[in-house]
């Protein structure tokens, strides 16, 4: 079955986790966000699409769910020593790639040729494709300092300050990278992984024809919804949905896709919100959500596909 | 006494370390080779300078002569999996220095400005000058290859080929650093460092007006030989000069600076070439010249001064 798989980071690389386990490499698409993108130090950093290398790979550090394991952090210490800004870490072995993706893209190449470069030199197979090859930037408004970027607000803030909107900065300017449409029309599955609806997702779908090629595929496309019981497992995802006024449950995440989503796929706990999201018109599917290992991960892209 | 010092890499770093034991902060100015200068991975590196900067900041790795101590090299390796170059070796703290050096040429800051921040955040106080802000770059024709960098040559070759010419690519193009031309004019002593003549200090020479202003100069420029006994310290000098048809001696040496150098400072174990240096219409000075610690680099400072 050929799949493609709409990605934010750390949600997205743990479902992929178990996507590759059951779908064959070359019928396996992820669709990454790259709006969370940033330039620091004249480094070119795509946090999603490191992230799901990294993860996919097994090379992520298990203890940060970030960048990779044994890593070390000389070469940011000795920024410090210069007062370059420090508040974004960057381990030795992860410049290494942010340095081939910037000198790479300096020469010319697409982000989606280096993506794949990226993706083959750490042995992963499938199709790993940036939304776009053209620059988009997450930005939120903050209540206290106005308008920052979304590293910004996630990183330096440690999203701790209240959002009152997000626009996709860029956006309209943007072209879908090629294949991105074309796997969302002809995949045989849609699934909108485990990320952030507001900051991950939604810049994806930001990208012109996107949205609508999904809407045209809503019958085939599931979700996992990323709020288990009224939580994000991780990060702001549960805090950004009530601040920008909307429900900070697998309801209020249906609601938010009811558009392009026909299924959402809901944790056992919230069960019991099955028939509020079937009231939005999307089919509800309670199974287990939350990926511990590569087991887990292999069962709920079982259910994705099923 | 006002003091400019005319810098190759390790020779010069070495007598400048002791230097700055006798000169003022305010009173020395260092004017270095970018020749060797090369972009890698996108990086802007400057060995020359870095070596100067960390040898006198005692941060050098005293094993290796250059770089960092305590370096580690995970980027490098990471670099490697991506199949980019990797025969010139990149410490991860090092490639702090390179990130803030790019990052901040990027923004529009001259190499001479950056390298001015570079030296305070290493608490350097006296003046470091790249000789130009400009680009040239020390090009070597090998029997072999042709022609190629000088980094090529040194590092990926280990100077282990044959040289038939060197050229300074770009040079007639460039201006000398703001503060170059007032700094060897006005110095009341000039020293060229015991760096390599074809390689390190012809480089420098080779900007526009350096080298008539040196000449305007050269009863008050004393250079140190880096050939000792018929051999370099380190590096190919000696075989250098060889290969370029000159006297791999200290009577070799004079013959090359005669034009820009009034006084040649040459070690013990030469003393019998003191009287052929003078038949060249240079003044020998005999006395040790290898720079094994601070105390002997202090030592040769005050001869150079004196």
């Amino acid at each position: 079955m050929t799949v493609a798989v709409v990605c934010g980071g750390v949600g997205a690389a743990r479902l992929l986790r178990g996507m590759i386990q059951i779908v064959p490499d070359s019928e396996l698409t992820a669709i990454a966000n790259v709006g969370d993108d940033i330039v620091l130090h004249g480094l070119n950093i795509s946090p999603d699409l490191d992230t799901i290398v990294y993860t996919v790979s097994e090379a992520v550090s298990a203890e940060r769910g970030w960048g990779l394991e044994g890593e070390t952090w000389q070469a940011m210490e000795a920024l410090g020593r210069y007062g370059d800004t420090n508040w974004f870490s960057l381990g030795d072995k992860d410049i290494g790639t942010h340095l081939y993706r910037t000198h790479r893209l300096g020469e010319g190449a697409t982000l989606a040729e280096v993506t794949g470069e990226i993706a083959k030199a750490w042995d992963l197979n499938f199709t790993l494709l940036p939304v776009t090859n053209d620059v988009v930037r997450t930005m939120v408004t903050t209540a206290d300092e106005g308008e920052i970027s979304f590293q910004d607000y996630f990183v330096r803030r440690q999203h701790d300050v209240a959002v009152t909107s997000v626009r996709f900065a860029g956006a309209d300017h943007c072209q879908p990278a090629p294949g991105v449409l074309e796997t969302i029309n002809s995949a045989e599955r849609i699934v909108v992984a485990p990320s952030n609806p507001a900051v991950s997702i939604d810049p994806v779908l930001a990208i012109p024809g996107v949205r609508d090629a999904l809407i045209a595929r809503r019958a085939d496309t599931v979700a996992v919804s990323p709020i288990i019981g009224g939580k994000a497992l991780k990060g702001p995802a549960d805090r950004l949905l009530k601040e920008l006024g909307r429900e900070a449950t697998a309801v209020g995440v249906a609601r938010w896709y009811a558009e392009v989503v026909g299924t959402l796929i809901i944790d056992e706990i919230d069960a019991d919100l099955a028939p509020a999201i079937e009231a939005e018109g999307v089919k509800a599917v309670v199974v287990p959500t939350i990926m511990k290992d590569k087991a887990d991960a292999a069962a709920l892209a079982r259910v994705c596909l099923s």
